[in-house]
């Protein structure tokens, strides 16, 4: 399988890694031989028509200097439309505005007839409807489990291990700089600018944390959750936000505040008072979602929600999905040909 | 998708409910057409070659008699040899000592041709190897989600939600029964027996609780789960097991005692003194599995363990994965047949 790697940060950069690690594993359990023939950064794209060692390109990142500054590089968009993988791999930045450049990334990877694997949430947030639809027309696939949840795999449980149940609604914290700050400000009695500091001392939080506390971050994962689970056609816009930047209620012993993604009754974020026996009374930077299934009552699933290598890893997981419903298609091709 | 339910008690009768409620959804859905054409208890089966509807057999069996007393009914092992259905589903209660009736009908059921789903443990705690061995060498597929949780779909999570990435090692609470007692005792000074006469009045624990309290269940989950996450060969007799019989360590305000199964060092249960803060102090009857996973680090499912109704929505999953897996078979015999 052709790979090309479209943003080179923390996430691009762990995917490489795991990848060139892994490809022993894959070639063996999944049948499945991973090779980078591209990578991208804001500079430009480096191909490479027999595959992209890591060491090679990841030495230049790491020492802080643009691909551009060693390799011959071409235009982002260029690399993309002329459809030299598999599948393009797009992990740049979230921008919930208008959601570029991932968003044309993507659509101009489906034109050219690559399959997209995106843990960019953006234009999953904001164009998911006309993203899954330009696939499908295609008949190629949009996979998106880093999206939500970092490394946990909150998509592909919905999807996979939930297959045959009903799920009814589904509730979490989305979230784990917001849910840091929470904790802090309401075991430990912090103000909400000491918690922020110390965030952002520790790394959980980035320069700018507006995003993760007012709500958007989380709202765009409700929308991806509520969109796979439910097959709605949600976007942001349809979310109700609020964050915890109108300050956060004062509670009892026995109660705690959480910034909770609900689906029901009405798809929002917002901050809620739960009791501290709740099981989404979980502390830190851990994301964590009950889904109500019919047969089956509460299912609480509970993890990291954020960092490059976990992220990396929802990945590997898209990678195998991808296969699996690759070779699935083949094979209805090939027998509905030979008849 | 020819359907033989053996065992007629809770599991059972839920899931011959449960199949005739979602008969709609899993056609539309997942192009599958469920039909349960016989259904035994200790008396014997009821066979009907164009289906039973629920009523017919449940409305005796709610009256508390036996098949027998209205339908007539040949003995269970002689309806398994004939081969009727796609699929016999296994759901007589476990016994820890030889596995049987339910071994031998799983055995017959796969000599006959037909694919099995479990819920009953016995069988696969003590002779997983023996049975998965028989079904692949007839090219036929054996699945057990219902065996391990409950309803709470931990095999699937293992297998399908995390496809691609590593599982280190596991560790958790697979006894709901044990959970709910030791919860008693430590959080509100129950002693023991008045702890295990509470689960019993409750309908938490059976009317003989042994194999909960001393550990025999969670060993045989345990072993289940090591089988399909590692795909390893244990059996019973491999895991070293105490439970709560020897008495319960005394603990400060910071910590509590679980019954845990692990994976590593050896696949062992033992009581546990945790840190209040470890995500498996769970209290009640939940199931909790805490997975590392060499990407993500530490994820953590939560659910019921137990239930008639939860454990017959595993063999839900298992009937659709089941027509997956038949699906590939399908295809690729289809495939290799024309070329």
């Amino acid at each position: 399988m052709r790979i090309g790697i479209v943003g080179y940060g923390s996430v691009g950069k762990a995917l490489h890694r795991l990848i060139y690690e892994r490809a022993w594993e894959f070639k063996n359990k999944y049948g499945l031989v991973l090779q980078v023939v591209f990578v991208c950064d804001r500079s430009g794209c480096f191909y490479k028509d027999n595959g992209i060692n890591p060491p090679e390109t990841l030495n230049v990142k790491d020492a802080g200097k643009p691909l551009s500054s060693i390799f011959k590089v071409e235009p982002v968009l260029e690399t993309i439309k002329k459809g030299l993988v598999d599948v393009a791999v797009e992990c740049t930045p979230a921008n919930f505005i208008n959601a570029e450049p991932a968003f044309t990334h993507i659509m101009e990877a489906l034109k050219s007839g690559s399959n997209v694997i995106t843990t960019n949430k953006g234009p999953m947030a904001l164009y998911m409807p006309t993203i899954l639809e330009e696939a499908e027309s295609r008949g190629l696939v949009v996979l998106y489990s880093g999206t939500v949840g970092g490394g946990t795999p909150f998509i592909y449980f919905a999807d996979n291990a939930l297959k045959g149940n009903r799920i009814i609604s589904f509730r979490g914290i989305l979230n784990g700089t917001s849910n840091f700050v929470l904790s802090k400000v309401i075991n430990e009695g912090s103000s909400i600018e000491d918690a922020i500091s110390e965030a952002k001392r520790l790394g959980i939080a980035e320069a700018d944390p507006t995003l993760d506390l007012n709500g958007t971050d989380s709202a765009a994962k409700l929308v991806i959750l509520l969109n796979h689970v439910f097959e709605d056609k949600y976007t942001l816009k349809d979310i109700e936000i609020s964050g915890i930047e109108k300050g956060i209620p004062k509670v009892d012993f026995n109660h705690t505040v959480k910034l909770i993604a609900s689906s029901t009754p009405r798809p929002r974020v917002s901050l809620e008072v739960i009791s501290k026996d709740d099981l989404l009374n979980i502390d830190g930077t851990y994301n964590a979602v009950e889904f109500t299934v019919e047969e089956l009552g509460s299912v609480y699933l509970i993890g990291k929600g954020a960092g490059g290598r976990e992220t990396a890893g929802a990945v590997m997981r898209d990678l195998v999905e991808l296969k699996n419903r690759l070779q699935i298609q083949y094979f209805r091709k090939s027998y509905s040909r030979m008849l």
